[in-house]
């Protein structure tokens, strides 16, 4: 029995354990650290004091202040997150059952799926969402990433350290990352950029062999490559949490409040899953989710 | 002439021009990086990452990433921030006048004075503001702080590494610092806490000699010591930009909306001088808030 559960171990999970160990609130943290999008993110260059630092170190340094504290982070799956008439109760892929005056929901987003056909059936074989985990598999071959944001942006940066060749394929006229990626991409010469077009289907026979896009590009429909990797955004991870009745908006992001509670009594949020501070969705707004929530919730438990 | 001044070279200020510059919005940072509140923390343990780091050692890691990217950070003092009908202008103590088409206000708090007898004239002389500045002087001495939150108490704690004796006097019942803090001073056999007491008076000859309180100690209302160290909080640093017209609220901080905009067009504010965050004011609220105003400027500088 715990006061507090916080649900997930990215940014905002691990800052929020950092913190509620500061208040010294008995608490229990439930996720797998090398799973969020901090721990995959290639390079990380926005986060105050680290010029460059990659993902995956960033968490690790994230992960040993609030393990400093001796705090319990249990890297187990959630099933089910749902409440009995006193406590909240988070159900674990190992037969678990944990339970909690309050909840803090800090799971992050997922890539979100192109939609196109045969999508599912290669991934693995060719199409990927992971720049990080995949790119050393294309060695010298030829790729495409499918996205005009900055996740887009830096995984042809990435790739391009691999690959021979890098398409950037965006539905828009112009690249939406930051001006200093972009010219970046602009001067590498691995890296081609093609607008106003979009993926259709990805085909082959085992793996990935081409793709078919809207638009001619060299008078021809159809692109040859052996990897594709989908970056266009992110999406709420909120499938285990939905018996808890929680209000979210249209996007699926989960809404809070100044103090980063939800609609539920108890229930609070953090980070990437919601649509606070401006739906900026940085390392320094999780960071900043995950103090706010739980500072709100060491009030709320010294008033109990 | 800049599209964006930032006023203040602490972690909101730094953070926003490491977003600036990532947005290649041609800016411009003033303000004195070693003034801040977090230049003079004595120690930083709830950064994310950070298990244990000096104030001045952290807003060094900031300045040097916001440097890498080659932006002008002015060490001049501000006078004062004005506009005429096209720009806001900015007047440094070097005669100097700058011009910009949006401003990001993150001149963050000073300390509050505690108003007593003669506080004014022994600054200096044995009452300090500033442990991390002071605390060296008073080798062997008796000393007190003044204060309740973490702020004094992380001051006692710094102060019991030089002095041999740490008196903490708080006009409340009870410390209101993190518990794991207080946990610390109460081990401490340095630190004694004296509650529901509050400092009268301070007094001496050419120096701080001894403290007049309002409830007896060992039958005594008087405590001699050679530093009195006030911990009381702090106030937003607003002199320099009344001619604005921001709004601000009965505690003196700047109104900002969850764009990090104020009440005039152009001008933005982020970090402890602002009222969100839900007042939190802590480094990972102040590093948000600059990053969300930024990306607001940004979007404001495309549209014109």
């Amino acid at each position: 029995m715990y006061d507090l559960i916080i649900l997930g171990a990215g940014s905002a999970g691990l800052t929020a354990s950092i913190y509620a160990s500061r208040y010294k609130i008995k608490h229990l943290v439930i996720g797998n650290v090398f799973d969020g999008s901090l721990a995959k993110a290639h390079l990380v260059e926005n986060w105050p004091g680290e010029k460059s630092i990659k993902g995956s170190d960033l968490v690790m340094k994230f992960y040993k202040h609030a393990k400093s504290f001796e705090v319990e982070i249990k890297q187990e799956k959630i099933i089910e997150v749902d409440r009995d008439s006193n406590n909240f109760i988070v159900r674990t892929g190992l037969n678990k059952i944990y339970k909690s005056k309050t909840i803090l929901i800090a799971l992050g987003t997922k890539h979100r799926k192109l939609g196109i056909s045969e999508e599912e059936k290669f991934v693995g074989k060719g199409v990927s969402y992971c720049v990080v985990c995949d790119s050393a598999f294309f060695k010298n071959k030829i790729t495409a990433v499918v996205g005009g944001g900055n996740s887009a942006a830096m995984a042809a940066e990435m790739l391009s350290e691999y690959a021979s060749k890098v398409f950037v394929i965006y539905r828009k006229h112009s690249m939406r990352c930051e001006p200093l990626i972009l010219d970046r991409l602009k001067k590498n010469s691995k890296i081609e950029i093609i607008h106003n077009t979009n993926v259709l289907k990805v085909a082959g026979d085992k793996k990935v062999e081409f793709i078919e896009i809207d638009k001619k590009y060299k008078n021809n429909n159809k692109i040859k490559l052996d990897g594709l990797f989908i970056e266009i955004g992110s999406v709420p991870v909120i499938n285990f949490i939905k018996k808890l009745g929680i209000e979210i908006n249209e996007g699926g992001y989960i809404n809070i409040d100044q103090n980063g509670a939800t609609n539920i009594s108890g229930v609070y949020a953090a980070g990437d899953i919601t649509s606070g501070s401006d739906n900026l969705h940085q390392i320094v707004t999780a960071v900043s989710e995950g103090a706010i929530a739980v500072t709100s919730i060491y009030g709320d438990l010294k008033k109990k």
